[in-house]
């Protein structure tokens, strides 16, 4: 039996002080003029702080494993015990562009069941945490249970790229939904949109393709504030290999489904 | 002859403060739980916003004119003398939904040229500001001049509106640009959006329709960092009557209408 407040407060304090690493990479960098610097920076602070963890937890948790996008964990083909799934940089085009709207994404699993979720929105110093059946905070202010808003309230994340001819899915099953919400924002980092759809700033997010690490924190703290999540099929998320994403307010799933996809969800091209 | 850096002092004062009454006007209304609700609070803000800086100007600079989304001041149909150009709140809906991602925008026009810009990202702190041939500051810092980036790093800033069929602009004109780019956000503010092409966190924005006082700002902020901006059919921007928008880092204009648009800016129906 695994004490996940013990873990969890572990977890906490190691993705705070990998965040302010990731802030005093900027220090260090700041006289980055080209690209292929920025790109070279991106990757050693992701393979860095994937590493930071790496240690950290196979020192303090050695029956753990760690399935992170650097890969550096070893290769993980199930959720089989207690199972991190880090992102050590959600939205590295926005570390690197802006260095804002990024952020360090931990899920911790056991046996496929979602314990802790930690986002942490480093520049903006928000951390979202939850705890399976504990509810969901922002900087330890718990947040609501999401209510139902009418589709016509409703703001809506996601990329412009699946409004248009794509490979991954027929982009006209989606305009007409997409013509009739309140409006549409893009940020760039699955992580941090899921983050503002379980406190409430966006509505809904949808999104074709996500790796396990870009969306194993977000869909614990959905879970707590009621929200719901699927892939845009309307299948539970794949965990090890990856999925498209649809998390909204409760009850858009099914009114979206009947009144925008013909009770026929849209197959994605994953 | 008159004293920009003492008006200037006077309308980053004003700023801060009017920026202070929107954080606390959160705290007030911390249980608006229907829209019609926070409708409310949104339009009572603009407006009480709106006449602080009415009152103050026509108070320490009594021949000075105010053009205004509230249209409090009189009325507006000629840029001659000194004219502030002022959306109390730009991004109302972010207001409204998330409280953030909103700034206060204040131009400063003398016959028509743009002599002082200032944009105020309340909830982040930054304020960005701008004299005419003195360059462009994000909180005091002096903002580089941008530099031409090639398309395929180019991260655009766009609603997904754009990209469906609608009734501003041929929206196919747009996709083969939106499919070279390196990534698309979209956050809800002109004002934001132009300050962060001005500092680099995005390369260009396009939008098809706006008002004067969204981009009275962020145009003198544009082109102390060196910038273009036109309209998106490649005019200039009209200051009484709104306009479509086209800002990015030098160089992406000629590029963009020479490879995408067939050496023929597009038609935007305003």
């Amino acid at each position: 039996m695994e004490n996940y407040i013990g873990i969890g407060t572990y977890a906490k304090e190691w993705i705070m002080t990998a965040g302010k690493r990731l802030k005093s990479s900027f220090e260090e960098n700041l006289n980055i003029e080209t690209k292929a610097n920025a790109n070279d920076l991106v990757t050693n602070m992701d393979k860095e702080i994937e590493q930071f963890f790496l240690d950290r937890i196979t020192e303090t948790f050695p029956t753990h494993r760690i399935f992170g996008e650097e890969g550096m964990g070893k290769r993980v083909t199930d959720l089989k015990g207690v199972v991190w799934i880090i992102d050590p940089i959600d939205g590295t085009m926005n570390f690197v562009h802006q260095q804002r709207n990024f952020a360090i994404s931990i899920g911790i699993y056991e046996d496929g069941i979602g314990k802790i979720g930690l986002i942490y929105d480093v520049v903006h110093n928000e951390l979202y945490h939850a705890f399976k059946g504990k509810g969901a905070y922002l900087n330890d202010i718990k947040l609501p249970k999401l209510t139902k808003v009418p589709i016509s309230e409703m703001i809506l994340s996601l990329n412009a790229t699946w409004l248009m001819e794509n490979k991954r899915i027929d982009h006209q099953i989606l305009t007409p939904l997409v013509k009739d919400v309140r409006g549409t924002r893009s940020y760039g980092s699955a992580a941090i949109e899921m983050a503002y759809v379980a406190c409430g700033r966006l509505d809904a997010y949808m999104t074709m393709r996500l790796a396990p690490w870009d969306f194993a924190a977000g869909s614990i703290l959905i879970e707590e504030v009621g929200g719901e999540i699927t892939t845009m099929s309307g299948n539970p998320l794949d965990y090890i290999n990856g999925s498209s994403l649809f998390v909204s307010k409760p009850g858009l799933h099914q009114e979206i489904l009947e009144s925008y996809f013909h009770n026929s969800w849209p197959a994605v091209n994953y």
